[in-house]
């Protein structure tokens, strides 16, 4: 049973990775949503619309393994793609979706997945022991239909084998998880880092 | 009728406004002025020549809904441009300039506007509920004779069919309003991003 | 005549803008020098080799109008850039030498000088009304003899005609100066966006 | 003989470097490794795994100068490559090694060295006077043996003439040392602006 400390636990946690993530320019305007999941099932997540770089206890609701608002508030618009994770990956304690420049220029391109290898910083992922290794990273189109994005998500996770560590959404920033809130922030940095490696880099390549 | 209490209110606003912008880099040497309207009409302004990232309640001063100075004070050299965005806009409450490097450079291209598609985050704008949407930002050459390009802007949105969030004046920032002082903010953050994006693209494709 | 007071007043200052450099990210490492002037015309000054973004009173030293130490400890190398700006210019309170990458690469060029024009925020300086005017940065090459490079760029202030608001040295980040501290940082602040507009076009252009 | 505060000076002076150069962008997730030798040879040295940017005195260890651990924890894996710099340089105490994208895609090219030349900002490096010189940097391909990778960079360093002050790995950061924390650190800076300039100057070069 879940008592009302593991949820403060929590939501103190998401309060601080808003500050860090909006400190890193990751979450302008109201962009990105970040949840974590209860020990019951339950999962703590950010309210629509609010400013994720100055969040209150106020700003983050409680939600059913089944999406349900259990406070009467209404959760993100994007909470279908939170409940594809937690369902999927059983381990996934908390997801983290920012929203940054490099990864809305990197997402808008024509290609429909991105390749990352011989990054030493490929190894903040869970596996991964060496830079020789190849990291994909899907790219899904756009879509304001979440629970149709959410099953194409699924569907590409059930088909892709190998492991995946976050995917990136058309013009939308990505999506990140781990055991724990402090984990999913590790991964935020090693994508946006990586991601603006591949950003640089490939506008140099094409010249 | 409007009391003290509610000026100071929206002065300590601009003040934690303009200590933002500094701190995103908006507001270099003494770029930029902000503005807040009181419910009885007149309207809070920044002081000319003043530095934005570490303004006091010194240098936010009161005029009227035509401009006139309340308290022997000179109000920002562009206080005509705000001045046209309460006159139209009935509830605007709040308007931003900053002045960053994005925008300069994008304003001081040859285009008489910008065309933003295809980006999540334009659901920031109020109205906007899909990236499936084309929102056009204006570009007016600069000119220091600013009732000319108050009333240039003006008949633009005269003209103009559907909403404008903002607008860009060559090689000197932007132009942005909202409800409030954080609904305002978040525009700004938003315009920002969205300048980037298309600066940053903009020189890819043109490779 | 000067007392502690006002020496102690401008080395606060000095520490400050060194703070607030630091934090812009325009004195990495042990990289620029500051000064002010007091009203005896003696001047304080940052001592050679420390971190401009941790100053603290001991790293402000106090020289004669002529350079020599008045308290036994080494000024700046450049104390003679420093020197010949409050020569020139009677109503020069305070001298500033930023070292920004920006500067860094724009002076690197083959160019002996930079023109700004068109930029709203020309108007950050001192008699400039309007952004319809030209504002020339002359660009001298390094040199480790100071004397001789402080004879160069007083020799060309000497044949410029208008006003002279700062200068780059190739490889070696810019001077610029006002008549207290609080105006030589806006004259940085602007210098720096400015600088910042001008490479980023400039890569465009070549394109 | 060193006393326990001998090393708690160290270990705060570490932990503080780790924020330092987190806020600078330096050590995203948890790249990066950081170290100081004590008067008796033993060593301070980061664990494995931990967040840079948020140190504390549990994620520091002490090692023997031949990289046994002396308290029973797991240093970093890249311990080797600390242990070749002490033993090389009588007169390093402290080695950084951070993690930026500027390095990383500088390293990712086809070169086996860079030359810096024509910068002031050498002069923040040990026995360099002048912009007029040139400091070599080596790039080693990234590799998972570090005994291997140590005795790359060991005899390369044996084969080289004239002094090194850091080193490149493919896609995976640089190591600087110096006789303090503090003075690694300015190192650090220095490397650090010196990479940007030559990553963007290199960018214009190729158009």
């Amino acid at each position: 049973m879940t008592g009302v400390n593991e949820f403060e636990q929590r939501a103190a946690e998401l309060i601080e990775a808003g500050r860090r993530l909006y400190q890193l320019g990751l979450v302008p305007a109201t962009s990105g949503n970040f949840s974590a999941r209860l020990t019951d099932g339950r999962i703590a997540i950010t309210v629509s619309g609010s400013h994720k770089g100055r969040l209150t206890f106020d700003d983050i609701m409680i939600i059913d393994a089944a999406g349900r608002s259990l406070d009467d508030r209404r959760s993100s618009a994007e909470t279908g793609l939170h409940l594809q994770i937690y369902h999927r990956f059983r381990d996934a304690g908390a997801v983290l979706h920012p929203h940054s420049v490099n990864a809305t220029l990197l997402s808008r391109g024509r290609r429909d997945h991105l390749v990352l290898t011989d990054y030493e910083l490929l190894k903040a992922f869970p596996g991964v022991n060496t830079h020789e290794c190849a990291v994909t990273v899907p790219v899904f189109a756009n879509c304001q239909d979440i629970p149709a994005l959410a099953a194409e998500v699924d569907d590409w996770m059930e088909r892709h084998e190998g492991p995946v560590h976050g995917y990136l959404i058309g013009g939308h920033g990505f999506y990140t998880w781990g055991a724990t809130v402090e984990d999913a922030l590790r991964h935020v940095e090693a994508f946006e880092f990586l991601f603006d490696c591949e950003l640089r880099a490939g506008g140099r390549q094409r010249l």
